[in-house]
């Protein structure tokens, strides 16, 4: 076998899941990023037997490796291994690879922490299984589409938890062991009450604060409107789309409704 | 009376509505669901006097004998004995009578708690309202429909949570007093934080641990548009597609509304 | 002037208000309503100086005398005096003065507190406001046409919320100081949740009470999608219906789609 | 240069954006919001050095300066100064630099902290970005349409709220060290819980208390669909206006689309 036949070979079990080894490498791939993602969210558990954190360090390397090999494996049969290494999933299969490394460099005890941070990213592999899901991308392209009016959206919010927050600093400041001690913190207070979420950490205890709280609260009800608002009419827009009916005109190519009687291009009678 | 005609007779009053009987015994044992369903709420509610608890126990028993009775004539009369056990109903209706049976095995101290567990299951028969109510069925067929769409989107909250998590549990894990003590109390403050839950008994005390958190309830807020646009849109076109019933019309081939009875196009009575 | 034109001239100033005289009355029957509200909601506060009690005690007994007058008038003005005693707005304006009466017979100082209760009625007095709203009914009909379905949604809310309360119990009561004390408090604790309320006094403490309602969360989350769908869809159809051009067939009378070459009901060329 | 040269120079530089030194102009001045925006919010924060209380003073001195010098151009410079003034950019203008001046005569010492509310509103001087923002002028035009919808909605919220609260206090007011003390907090508890927000700082103890809560948080979930079903309805209903432009046909009448280039329904030229 030589050096091509190799490449293909693997550029078929690596990328592709259509063949039986495609789909097997596929399904462990996607297990082993599970399982390593449930060591990650395991490790951090305080109270555990000291073997456990051997078995726990052992795995790590063990999935690190794994996951190395992978990459090296995806570069060198891709057919463009530059527009893979810079590609959404190329990026997060090489960080999700890299905090191990860096601990080694930057010294294994402080850092080690972050190290986790970055591999957390690993989980977004799972990604993967959406490029399979026609529904998944459907979904993105709807949200995409509406990401404008969303971002106008975000931006309007933002004015306003910054307003009110500051609004709210200055009626409950002053008052004794306030929890709005300065404007950060009741910008804070705002996004957790615009949001509905609510904590209950931080909430106003003077009638004018509780006054003006309960108008942010109904505010954001209101607001919590549009978001929702922009995502339905989008993909009530998106549905409408595709149910249409359409035909070709048979003289000029261009598609025209099912119900025409004449082409709206060309003129033709259909 | 034969045998036949028993089964008949059973099986029009147990399994049908339309005859007084039938009705009156679905009514009967939709109070009684109701009753026994009160009595095993109310009987988890401390300081009763003992008397209370004997008549529990005794309501207990009567109930799951009921209960066992007509899951016996149901298997008895059933055209199709073996199908209608397999049916959700028929499982719904054995398990809700097994608990108090799996107590007298294995003991009446300890597992009696564990029983409640899987007598509370006995709410689910209520459900059986629904098969009379045609709008539930249209509700849950468009919710099946949309069922695809709305797992890509948990997947993806998933992975959020998962990750937004450990993100959190590094910025605040540290943190003296921290609430956030391990990765999956980190992800369930994730879960509590962006469906806008938001209990409070674990929340961020960090600038940066809460500037991220207001970062992950302003997505909240956005994605929770996401499954409210899906089921949205799956109502209106449902809803659509009901309301104006179509036949071709058999002159033109031009299509109608079901109601008219002349072509709208070409004037064919139909 | 006699009876019969009192009785006009007074219907046309209380029940209508297209004239000046008519106008003028609802305009301080309204702020008379707002006032008797504000004063019902300040009494209820603490340190207060016995003379401003003086003052609400008077202000009560006036505006009480007010309404009672208003209610006598209209039942003497009403064309049909039972048909408006027994519509919703008449029964509320009844309702609306007869704590303070109840007050005299049952004693002045216990139950005066019970007296509130019904006092708060009052306040929809103010819904008279909608009928002149066109918008408001809009919404109402809406609201009253997807009732339906919102009451099939509504026993599918309860069914989960008494089952996810149960389960709750079972893994979270035997834990030494725990909140969930009794089912009924569980239940009200699947409530705070599911709506994603999330008050905080009930939370789980234990990982699996935790992983349930993490779960909980995640389900109320896509169920507060079916209101919302439910609504939107019924608007949109609402509006669509009204939008859709109609004409009139000028054979048979019937109102077809305005796009229609032939009357779809007389086959009539339009 | 004469004077209306240097006027219209002027007004292409502040007023406009399409040329560089216009579009420098926009650039800088939002940089200089944004950061006079973070100062304020830093300024806040307890326990910073007193070297950056002074930077802080001056910048705020340097800001406020700047913002007056744009007014006074902008008036100087503006073809229509008294509309420019009465224009709500213009009064968010002048409001936005009045908080310091106001400060000197009134003494700088209390008043400092007054002075900054109003300078709040400087934020909305972001607000011009949308005027370049095609999609921010369609949300706000969708949600003025509906606006008279979301009003109607706010009154029965507010009506809602003032009940619900007064019945509240009814019923837990009694209770010792109950949170709910006057009908007031009990109304906040009502628009707390409503909203979904749910700080739990007020919460029910007694059970019925918790039930007429739990049915309270069960309304708030429906009602909450209301206003998303409005502006969900408006969203599509605007989308569906602007995405099929139609145009009658000469030939016979019927609408087609404005890119037709043939009548579907008669085949003309248009």
């Amino acid at each position: 076998m030589n050096n091509r036949d190799l490449k293909r070979r693997l550029y078929i079990i690596i990328f592709r899941s259509d063949t039986p080894n495609g789909k097997l490498f596929d399904v462990v791939l996607l297990w082993a990023i599970v399982l390593s993602v449930v060591l990650i969210v395991a490790e951090s558990m305080k109270g555990l037997p000291p073997i456990m954190k051997t078995v726990f360090m052992v795995s790590e390397y063990v999935f690190t490796f794994f996951f190395t090999l992978e990459y090296i494996c995806r570069l060198y049969c891709s057919p463009h291994p530059k527009h893979y290494a810079l590609s959404f999933f190329g990026i997060v299969d090489l960080v999700s690879t890299l905090p191990l490394y860096i601990g080694w460099i930057f010294g294994p005890m402080r850092y080690l922490m972050i190290v986790r941070t970055f591999r957390l990213i690993r989980v977004f592999r799972v990604f993967k299984l959406f490029s399979f899901l026609e529904e998944g991308d459907m979904l993105m392209r709807s949200l995409l589409a509406s990401s404008r009016k969303i971002l106008v959206f975000f931006l309007f919010v933002v004015i306003m938890v910054i307003s009110l927050g500051t609004v709210m600093y200055m009626v409950e400041g002053n008052v004794e062991g306030t929890p709005f001690t300065d404007i950060p913190t009741s910008i804070y207070w705002a996004v957790v009450t615009m949001t509905t979420v609510g904590y209950g950490d931080i909430a106003p205890v003077t009638p004018i604060g509780r006054l003006l709280s309960a108008i942010v609260m109904l505010m954001g009800y209101t607001i919590l409107a549009v978001p929702t608002g922009i995502v339905s009419a989008q993909f009530i827009y998106d549905r409408e789309k595709l149910r249409v009916p359409k035909r070709k005109c048979p003289e000029c190519g261009n598609s025209v409704t099912a119900k025409a009687h004449y082409c709206s291009f060309c003129g033709k009678e259909l």
